[in-house]
């Protein structure tokens, strides 16, 4: 089965406070976005990524590329106004019957592991999207106050979520809705059930300044192999 | 108005995977439960502090408590088989009409803005329940699957949980239901309305080896003025 990532690396950096964009920024030396890519390289040999970056972003983007382990299996697309619309972007250059993995860009820490269990999880049931049980109690918001939730029953998404490619290709067919805060969202709206499997807790966004020091330590200690 | 704090301290270390229980475990050389009790006693001068500890840990509790800026203000109970049985106990100290702060004692990261925040809200509105709104996409069980949850209706819960003294006490009179996963629930059951204030993105709770180091860096950040 072939295998497309399309990892979409779209952020302005607003969040962060830098005028550098996220996704640019370094950890040991290395831009966030540099390990994503070479995780998704290391977790199959003849996986293809699509890396979604905004126009004026794309030179640095070359560069970063060209350190990876792979440059070849890497082609770039440019965004568009929305996540919904850079992910259509990304889906357009795939033609081929396949498995494809939807990734945040700025997830960098994620493992082959986790690459490999979404890709078995999709090809046993047509989508896998990787979740994690949430640490603190929660409360929701009802018509005339908040309730408490079981948090049993709650799960936070993560990214990498990975769909056979008819499915995906047609979800994003769909005009653009609001209501589209993932891809897992979108494929849901044909009437498709999501199909979660375990995340994993590292697999965090690097969206504060805190999180780059986190990803520092946590790369540190799967170097020293104590994770 | 009288302030009183309830800190339950009564961790076993289980999830740290160490022996010391995670309220003891030393952040730049001074333990965690420390930051804690400090942080409430600035917070108002008035305020005392009833801290819920396992027996077996009262000796460490009174070694650490001789190390704050006013240890007179701060008084040991101990604590019981869930946390609702170790709050019971700690109320059960408090006689006087008052606000009380209900608070975990790993979440050393609070500030006194936050604490100052939590007691105007109760006083003008019975309780406040310090709440962040969430980092990610979550999902939440049905009976036939999983559906997408509006993020932008969910709040992460935090502590300190702060109440009228007459409505926590009489709340705590109810017999114990393992649905009371923290006071706000045990307050609800009475059908009293839980109203949720802004807490703070770094009062997380320390459970994982990590937020050791998460805790450090922030506390580093706070004393060179840039958070």
């Amino acid at each position: 089965m072939e295998k497309y990532a399309v990892i979409v690396a779209g952020g302005s950096g607003l969040r962060m406070g830098t005028t550098v964009p996220k996704q640019f920024l370094e950890i040991n030396e290395k831009p966030v976005i540099w390990y994503t890519l070479n995780t998704f390289l290391e977790s199959f040999d003849d996986l293809e990524i699509i890396l979604v970056l905004p126009q004026h972003h794309v030179e640095t983007g070359k560069t970063i590329i060209a350190d990876t382990i792979d440059p070849n299996r890497i082609h770039i697309t440019i965004g568009g106004a929305t996540r919904f619309h850079s992910v259509k972007n990304g889906l357009e250059l795939i033609t081929k019957h396949s498995i494809i993995f939807v990734h945040d860009g700025v997830r960098c820490l994620l493992t082959t592991d986790l690459i490999q269990r979404c890709f078995r999880g999709a090809m046993d049931r047509g989508n896998a999207i990787p979740a994690v049980v949430p640490f603190d109690s929660l409360r929701i918001e009802t018509f005339n106050g908040n309730e408490i939730v079981d948090r049993n029953k709650v799960r936070v998404i993560q990214t990498p979520q990975t769909f056979y490619s008819d499915i995906i290709k047609t979800a994003f067919e769909q005009d653009y809705h609001e209501a589209f805060t993932d891809e897992a969202s979108v494929v849901e709206q044909l009437g498709i059930k999501i199909h979660l499997i375990e995340g994993e807790e590292t697999n965090i966004k690097i969206t504060r300044p805190l999180d780059l020091l986190i990803a520092e330590k946590v790369l540190e200690e799967r170097a020293l192999g104590l994770s």
